[in-house]
């Protein structure tokens, strides 16, 4: 486990990462990506998606703005990149919210199969299949067990499972991370959420553990959050420094401050 | 009338705000609900209008890149606002520019109980039957009274009119309040104008009182952009500038620096 | 050919400058305009593409995130535009990447008389028939020599053709232009080429010449890009500093930075 050797993979490899996510982060998924020094490619035609997921690494589908005619297009993508072998990472944004949401999230996990289920408490906890609502796209406090959650979806699901808070569980076949990095300005930010999904994609380009992926994409991005805080008035400028701290993010950082633990 | 307490109300009671927003300024109309303390949500799918709109206190309706199909969704999450009692805040950007955006407005005021219209000089002239047209999403020079205009539209909709400008007028019920915070910076970056509305929403989320809900909400969004102006070198730093100086916005910054007058 | 004479122009007559762009980066294209002192409009619906076309003085059309329904639209406001005689610039955003792509561009250059092909060496290669395949929206090496191509493009389309990268080109009429202004970090960005193309729309509403248009634009554009990089710390703060420094602009900043040579 060693984030910072993943994030050197990354730039040098420079994966393409095919995306179909939401209208409202959409440049704060491109961007991340792309400050990673990987190359984010964003398209959803149904007409253009075999062609453009069979060049991507990873494929990360968010469903924060979803309409049935774009679940389509993720469907086609996801079976592209099912049929290749590139891993899929599906951010349940706002499952719990609506009927259609779950409906939607639950279409997918059974039509294609997933890489990494990610989300937040409430989120992971409705795919798991308990009876909690979400308040819009912020997490709910849901009153369960966290880790035992999530490793009921890995195992539901047999995929890898990145449940996001204070301290992010990242679990699948049979291991289980907990990751305490990262700052609370990252939730006074519309799209920290998404850019985490992103990142996970960026990483599982160029990892096939996903486990591993997931947690060192997460550590990378949440230091630099940690070290843009510390710089930072309030979330304008920690937004802006994000950026700033992911393209400039040293190997000593990662040393110093990672956190990971691992849970048996 | 007592902005800061609004702001404060807003901070700990974090009300869901629902948008069916243009694709341009999207992200910052949710940016900037969060930034206030409150949970914004983007969703504009006709199957789940009715259990999203549910769990919202406010809804904002933004024409700016409407479309037929996306107008119906409007519909549908208006009517359901209705029915419980939410305000609906509807920004008539581009009002006046095309044959469509007219038809459409007048649709959704034909068919909803709109809470505040929102628009520039020319939008609100347009909306008030006048013969005014809009270059685009800019204001015009309409070379109408604009406080006989506001006040027309409010008595013919009978809801609270909000037309910006370097004084914004905020009327209904009978009050007129104009407000005369802000700075020129404002206009010099897209998407302030979707913000303000965003901001009504987000205090009308939580003070039934429209008039005030607005003139509160455009007081501490404008004074912010006054501070951040004062620390800004130009339209990038001072947007950045923008959501600290929301996120860091104190009693006293408001109460020096408020300028809300009533017209008789 | 004065950069800051055109700069100057675009400041005073504000055209508008209609667009039909992709979702990633449409607030930055908005954005662009605005900060040249121009008046950005973003619109796709088909039933007011005349309307939203004739108060424009160029048109924008760009397909990062193209749908077939989308390119309809776009032929709409492009034949008002040819109607009218506003210039059009075409940005083929990711053409190489997809058949779909491909298609659709040359669809749109054989319906509508476009002013200026936009596009880096991979996607303006295959829209000149070169056999090469674009790794998503980021430009690949293709091996070819890029004055020729750029040259070859503008003759058979009987237009402007601006090919960006370190060198930029810009060639049509039997002129060629190179311009060697910029910064590294403008490609660790996303968006900065989208902006290119509206940057060189909002040239183009003000000046006929549209390689002369281009130029000046991209100069413009380069030069502030030039001046920010050397504030920034990264891609954040060269962003944010980005906005800044084209509001700021000095005619002295051009004049002792602008790289413009002209090839026989």
């Amino acid at each position: 486990m060693n984030p910072y050797s993943l994030y050197e993979k990354v730039k040098s490899l420079k994966p393409v990462v095919h995306h179909l996510t939401n209208w409202v982060t959409i440049y704060d998924c491109a961007g991340i990506v792309k400050t990673f020094g990987a190359s984010p490619v964003m398209a959803h035609a149904p007409e253009e998606m075999e062609d453009m997921t069979s060049i991507a690494s990873a494929l990360v589908l968010n469903i924060g703005t979803l309409t049935v005619d774009f679940i389509e297009a993720m469907k086609k993508a996801g079976k592209t990149a099912n049929k290749k072998g590139i891993p899929i990472i599906l951010d349940v944004c706002g499952a719990g919210a609506t009927h259609l949401r779950d409906e939607k999230c639950f279409e997918l996990l059974n039509t294609l199969k997933i890489g990494v289920i990610k989300g937040n408490s409430s989120e992971i906890s409705r795919m798991a299949g308990e009876n909690v609502k979400t308040q819009g796209v912020d997490s709910t406090d849901t009153g369960l067990n966290p880790v035992k959650i999530a490793r009921k979806l890995a195992d539901q699901r047999q995929c890898t499972v990145v449940m996001t808070g204070a301290t992010d569980i990242v679990t699948g076949a049979g291991k289980t991370l907990l990751i305490k990095n990262g700052h609370p300005l990252m939730s006074a930010v519309v799209g920290t959420g998404c850019m985490a999904a992103s990142v996970i994609g960026t990483f599982a380009a160029v990892e096939k553990d996903l486990v591993a992926a997931s947690a060192c994409g997460l550590v990378c991005f949440e230091v630099a959050a940690e070290i843009a805080a510390e710089k930072s008035r309030g979330p304008g400028t920690f937004k802006t420094g994000l950026y700033d701290e992911i393209y400039l993010l040293q190997r000593e950082d990662i040393e110093k401050r990672q956190k990971i633990e691992s849970l048996s």
